[in-house]
């Protein structure tokens, strides 16, 4: 499977590189309320252990714009942008705290004197600006033009907001035109990639609760990384943000795209199935949760698979009737018994850990 | 986004069609002790009211052979697969049986004897054969030849059980060739569309829990189906395979390929959220799990996408400082105090459910 991916110019986020060939990043954000610093700050740290490298902050009035400052201090070094709309105080404000990125649409900031001064502030430490477009708000004249906020409507919104931008001079951008819709959002993406050559901030938006926004979002950002459409990426779930990172994560390496993370192979069960494959493999996968290093680990319940995937992985546990054969590195290590081949295969896991680390 | 699905013959599971441009099938397997038929045929029936349109079943012996009889006359009408490696007698009793469809990957089952004794009788009752490769289970001579078990050695070994059936004088096919690696599975459908023009099964196989696993199976059939390489889909879950169902209609639902099922679009909440998003978006979509209705229900915390989305749902819920703002097929309805909103989005729900039935 090759991807090309589409050829941008790099904006900065802090340190981060983003397009231009870097690594495609994983982002996510707070959902905590701003003006509480210390909840903001526990959970943004929370989000960076998760591996997190870039962290969004809404800031929707000046009590949580006076905030930023705080947060900006706590967090050294994490790339942090503030999520903006309508009021460009709050921009001004988050660029003078110090933040590394803006997302705002300057279309409705309040006209181009105020998009200017925004643009002048950013200019000035090199912040990119993020023209993020949601289906959910799409201009009413475009969404009449178009007949609804299409794929169409979409991409002709965020041209308007770039263009803002440009003619006032600045082109550190980046572009996101996202939709609850798979179609519409590929169709948005691809739209744009012909006009522009800014990095993509790509994702499925207002996508759901964990388990279906999840598959939601690997089906989107599956086919937008397929075409190369993205640079940098946020998984949008309602559940607590650290998933979002760890499911950014997880569709990176699934596409071959990253290396971070462990992956448990585990066979869905059948009548053909030996030992408690699903309690193994659940207190696995959530012992390996905040993992960085590329490990596999495949925990396999019959003798038709088992071996030849257990022998893929870094550790592997294949379980047949009368207890687990263990395999390391591709190769059978031993044989255990049914009571002991949990704690055997987290001891295996554990050696495999240390070399790696 | 348009999808031009490959080209194949047509097959049959029973009353179903499968390929030649049937709308994408949704199968899974129970993951019962067969010989257990009471609790085999109570998950089979819990598959169905789900909607699972092909349910598979393991025989590993001869005494779960012995069940499928009993199994097949508590399940009339219902597509049942018979899922069987290395004893060819199993096939020959799962076809007794009135089973619809076997997987049996006829290079293993002893000899050519034995497979003209299968193809024999599956011919008799036009009894498709599934020829199921997975990366786990691939000869050893063909991972030899390829330095694993590539996508090649994969396609290779698919093509090896294929050529047996057809030299049999049967093309009643359909192919699989699963990894859990993504690329791998991705190359090896693509590889066999330039071989053969049976039906694809898809998925991605041992894909993990249901999280992780089904951010993997929407990454993975994401692309097989956008690239036209699925004709009937499994999703695998470490989980209850009704959760395989549930996520198999949600694939194909965010793909614009099938319209079953309920969405709710809910918002991943942010510093301007109001109001309970997760708690209210997380049990109306328990609440319409069982639904088989083209329904879309939106839960938003914020005035900046929140309307927009509610308008474009049937029902939507905007969630502001005041309480709640309830949409009906994109019109604001009404107001609703903070405390009212659920059992008014509930109430809604409902109309518009019954209006659709």
């Amino acid at each position: 499977m090759k991807i090309l991916r589409r050829k941008t110019r790099q904006v900065h986020l802090g340190a981060l590189p983003v397009g231009g060939g870097a690594p495609i990043s994983v982002q996510s954000m707070c959902s905590t309320d701003t003006r509480n610093v210390r909840a903001t700050v526990r959970q943004a740290r929370r989000l960076r252990a998760a591996g997190c490298e870039v962290i969004r902050i809404a800031v929707p009035d000046d009590e949580a714009a006076r905030a930023l400052p705080r947060i900006r201090r706590a967090l050294p070094g994490v790339p942090l942008v503030a999520d903006i709309h309508f009021d460009h105080k709050l921009a001004l404000a988050a660029v003078d705290a110090g933040f590394d990125g803006l997302r705002l649409n300057p279309g409705n900031i309040g006209g181009p004197a105020r998009v200017r001064e925004v643009v002048a502030a950013a200019r000035e430490r090199k912040v990119p600006i993020r023209v993020g477009v949601n289906a959910g708000s799409v201009e009413k004249d475009l969404a009449a033009r178009h007949g609804g906020p299409t794929p169409r409507a979409m991409a002709q919104s965020a041209l308007r907001h770039v263009r803002i931008i440009e003619d006032a001079g600045y082109r550190e951008i980046k572009v996101s035109v996202k939709s609850f819709d798979v179609p519409s959002t590929i169709d948005a993406y691809s739209l744009l990639a012909a006009e522009l050559d800014y990095p993509f901030h790509a994702g499925i938006t207002e996508a759901g609760t964990a388990f279906s926004g999840g598959l939601r979002s690997g089906v989107g950002l599956g086919i937008l990384l397929y075409l190369g459409l993205a640079d940098t990426i946020r998984v949008s779930l309602t559940a607590d943000p650290v998933m979002e990172v760890t499911a950014g994560f997880r569709i990176l390496k699934a596409m071959g795209l990253r290396r971070r993370g462990a992956d448990v192979v585990s066979c869905p069960t059948c009548g053909r199935c030996h030992g408690d494959v699903l309690g193994i493999a659940s207190r696995i996968e959530k012992r390996l949760t905040g993992v960085t290093e590329d490990i596999r680990v495949a925990v396999m319940g019959c003798e038709v698979n088992g071996p030849g995937e257990a022998r893929e992985a870094d550790v592997g546990l294949a379980i047949g009737r009368s207890g687990g054969l263990l395999f390391r590195e591709g190769k059978a290590a031993r044989k255990v018994p049914e009571s002991e081949m949990e704690p055997a295969l987290v001891e295996e896991v554990r050696k495999v850990l240390s070399a790696k680390a």
